[in-house]
């Protein structure tokens, strides 16, 4: 097994030049200058390769277990959550008053791609709990929060997040958990399933975020309600005390990600679990969609995560593995030198490249969208929210691929479970699902944020897209890629177009091409990066010329090879629909 | 888990009608009428759908194991194996000289959809049984033949092929194993990896195939010699006797087919394994890739089968499933009345129909190239051949995409393993690599199929395919797909003569090059039997409307959604071999 390398130049690049991290100086009132952002991201990137990277395997063949109602995490997991913590990974982001340090949250993006990478099936225990640190920051009455916000910070307590039910997967409207008023409090009654590291040992405490209906709330997803659910309850001196009604049931055996343990959860089987609401009565789903907007855009970096251990797995087998003569028959060739196997590996770098790159455009984007005020702010957040179902949906369907070929650039040893790269393809394959499945993404790409506004933010995207490349479309450089990337806006165009009138007319079906609508966009846009990127390490001082040659071929390669599929996708929104339209159940018979 | 279901219909149609199954008919003694086909194929039917699937997922929680040097096999597998002998359905295609029943092969293929599809890790016994037939009939001397091929064909005995070891894998060349003349017989010295079901329980004997060098060989491709090895040396009577000295080392751990023994086998440790020479010293490669084009067309049919079997629970699911609304708010939808769940069913539906067209002409095709003579024959031996990587690779390669849709179709609970859908997707992961990864395929389509004949036999079917096409253009009810299929044929005409060109001018670099090639003429054959399909299934009289207007759909959805696909795949051929000629390992520097 390789071990795995944090990618801290590229890493560096993709923040600081093509997403331009400097957008966030204003804003910041100790600055972070290059020197210190490439320190903090060195020391993140030991502990990812030194620490959390070498229990990936060993987590992923162990799983979890239920003892007595406890779940065991893998082994030494709790120490590498230690480590985590006390080198103050988790707080990076949170707030000064609650202990966190401050910094921007795409830095923490940047951390987190490496813990990620390292190890997929660690990471979601400190991802979620970011997630339910934002909920209850944007949502929880003062009382609560510093209750629990110093805690869940420190990473003394994790956080998980309640939706699903049997019965209510991507409907959440079909909730039925309930909660019961009871003084000051409320008695939370319902089964939660897929609740990830629902329990655990490696801390003090679990809050849960639980979705649930009061006794008089209206039907559908107006009547839902957040509480906090703490595993145990606090005491007089807010520590862990007595166990609340809250049970793990089971943990589920899953095709990967298999030391995440996956929990079904058991909420007041006694006297019901005491639980505390969150924000106003029946405004819950608009709390959770905060913490899932966040946990979409993570969900998306799981993806460049993934794909990257993937490929750097793949390129050094490529390197060692020998098969095959040398084009001029000097003696055996390392499989890396045959064109098929650099085609492989130049699909997953090409990928890799524009899936980050994008990944941290969305991430200051975020940023600006929380520090700014007035129109920047305003902008920010609309194009977050655009951003957001495009690098969940694009970027998990890309991972797929490439951890794909990750294990085809293999072969036969890639079927072999030690080798260790088939673990990646088998922990990708939740990104498209959890979080909203990358169907749901589409759907709201094209509802909420493209039909909402009848396609303004979507328009004020391409038009600076095109801006850019029509720019780089007059620089010897970058010309030959940036006219392939005007093609594919002109197409980008097209389908958008094609997409706002099938949604004026008909807005049922045309969910039926919101997938190849999502695709189109996440490949434009990755093209518009790509040369970005190109032109960008072009005058990049510290790159050598090698590095530099580096980004041109994979921007290159990505135009030839990759943004190629433009035209399919687009085809499919535009001229697709009508041999969707007439599709029931009967059109499955034999 | 769903009940797998034999797509009886669906066979026989893609048999007899778009495959022209007829075309056999002058050269069989006894004919095989439809009556007679529909029996044998419901027959068959029944015994996958009720005893083989039934331990397809019992199979993949146990895998087998290793106990005092000898295999055991996953639980009740001996027993389906018993019946399926007992029902005759190995010796199908037999010779009738040795038992078997002398049907066409294209019989047995459609028997061994079903078992397949039911079961993929118990059809890779019968299937390496058959490649060892196949090859033992063609090259080994009438005394061989005589002694092993009854019991083989009964199924009395298995048989596996010996090709890998650690350093030969894509690369048969480098070959170490050897072979020592001891009187008339052999003794064999060497390891094999990754042999497929290289011990177990379930037969009497186990006859294996090997690869090695006698002492004189050549060196690379041109030293290497077959050799019969059985497990057992046969006695006086011809009845398995004393141990041979081959053992197996271990079974490995793999992402998928748990149930399918991959053994590490070990020849000669002591005295040297015995062995008897097939076909002359130093011909071993041509026999064995008789062998080999065999198990890739079979290997292309797993495809299909692994995708049916997923395919099929996906829409079971899809129709159970309720979440959300119904269009009218009446009450609770099934998920598959969400048009971007129709979408991904059709994906697979349209999809499986061509994949299935496909094996079957291409069987159909193999079948005339045995039985024929002349003209007919060489014809028919060339389109086999030039089918044969198609076959494997675009097949295996669309086995990845829609066992990946079935579980999204699932959402959260096809990443669950107990619900049986992601064993599908691990399973059907080993297809894109083994008998030739599709790499390999890809670069046996440029070489030695197209460019060696200069694209003589590629310019024929392409005309076939436009003469088709052009008579179905003009007809009403296909003239809207057939358009696109002529569109479609362009561009492969077009990438054709690109492939030629850069084979003769830099044919290492061509090779990059070729998985795109090879992708392109999969879809646009699909196209073109999905169009043939749809006209056939208008005058076919035994379907209902509703059959009519589901290939109808099919059609269109293919046409639409994965035939575009075509211009991708062309540019990727046409154009974008520039941004794989400067590749080397230097591109991936960071």
């Amino acid at each position: 097994m390789s071990d795995f390398l944090y990618p801290l130049n590229d890493i560096l690049f993709s923040l600081q030049q093509v997403a331009q991290f400097n957008r966030l100086e204003p804003y910041l009132e100790e600055g972070v200058d290059e020197d210190l952002l490439a320190a903090i991201l060195a020391e993140a990137g030991k502990l990812t390769e030194q620490v959390i990277a070498p229990l990936n395997w060993s987590g992923d063949q162990q799983g979890s277990r239920v003892e007595d109602g406890e779940v065991i995490e893998a082994k030494g997991f709790k120490e590498i959550y230690q480590s985590y913590c006390e080198g103050g990974w988790g707080s990076l982001s949170g707030a000064p008053e609650y202990g966190g340090q401050g910094l921007p949250a795409s830095i923490a993006t940047a951390v987190n791609e490496g813990v990620q990478s390292a190890n997929l099936a660690f990471s979601l225990c400190p991802l979620l709990s970011q997630g339910a640190i934002e909920a209850i920051s944007s949502h929880a009455s003062e009382a609560l929060k510093n209750t629990y916000l110093p805690k869940m910070i420190s990473g003394e307590w994790t956080g998980t997040m309640n939706l699903t039910e049997p019965s209510a997967g991507s409907d959440l409207a079909a909730i039925a958990c309930k909660a019961t008023p009871d003084g000051d409090q409320y008695r939370i009654k319902g089964q939660k399933i897929f609740i990830t590291w629902g329990d655990h040992q490696m801390s003090d405490n679990i809050i849960h975020l639980v979705l649930a209906r009061l006794p008089d709330a209206p039907p559908g997803v107006k009547g839902i309600s957040l509480f906090i659910v703490p595993k145990f309850i606090l005491d007089q001196e807010s520590n862990p005390g007595q166990r609340n009604d809250v049970q793990v049931v089971s943990v589920e055996h899953k095709m990967g990600i298999h030391a995440s343990p996956t929990c079904v959860m058991s909420f007041g089987e006694n006297d019901g679990a005491i639980g505390y609401l969150v924000g106003a009565p029946n405004e819950g789903i608009k709390a959770m969609f905060t913490m899932m907007n966040n946990a979409r855009q993570g969900v998306g970096l799981q993806g460049l995560a993934i794909a990257e251990r993937a490929y750097q797995q793949a390129l050094e087998y490529a390197k060692e593995r020998k098969q095959g003569m040398k084009a001029d028959r000097s003696g055996k060739a390392a499989i890396i030198e045959h064109p098929d196997v650099l085609r492989m590996l130049m699909m997953m770098k090409s990928q890799i490249d524009a899936m980050r790159s994008l990944v941290y455009v969305a991430a200051v984007e975020n940023d600006v969208s929380h520090l700014a005020a007035g129109e920047t702010q305003k902008k920010a957040m609309s194009r977050t929210a655009l951003l957001t179902p495009i690098v969940k949906g694009w970027i998990t369907e890309q991972a797929q691929e490439i951890t794909s070929l990750a294990i085809q650039v293999h072969g036969g040893v890639g079927f072999i479970e030690e080798t260790g790269v088939a673990q990646h393809a088998r922990d990708a394959r939740i990104l498209p699902i959890y979080e909203g499945t990358n169907g749901i993404q589409a759907i709201d790409l094209i509802g909420r944020k493209l039909h909402s506004d009848h396609g303004a933010a979507m328009a004020e995207l391409l038009a600076e897209m095109k801006a850019e490349i029509d720019q780089l479309a007059s620089q010897q450089e970058t010309q030959r890629n940036a006219e392939k990337v005007q093609q594919a806006i002109l197409l980008a165009e097209h389908a958008t177009s094609a997409c706002l009138a099938s949604m004026k007319q008909d807005p049922l079906l045309a969910t039926g091409s919101a997938y190849g609508y999502m695709m189109l966009m996440g490949n434009v846009i990755g093209g518009w990066l790509e040369v970005r990127a190109q032109h960008l390490s072009v005058n990049h001082d510290s790159f050598t010329e090698q590095q530099k040659d580096s980004w041109k071929q994979s921007a290159d390669f990505y135009c030839d090879h990759v943004l190629a599929r433009c035209r399919y996708y687009a085809e499919t929104v535009i001229t697709g629909q009508s041999s969707i339209s007439g599709l029931s159940d009967a059109s499955f018979v034999r």
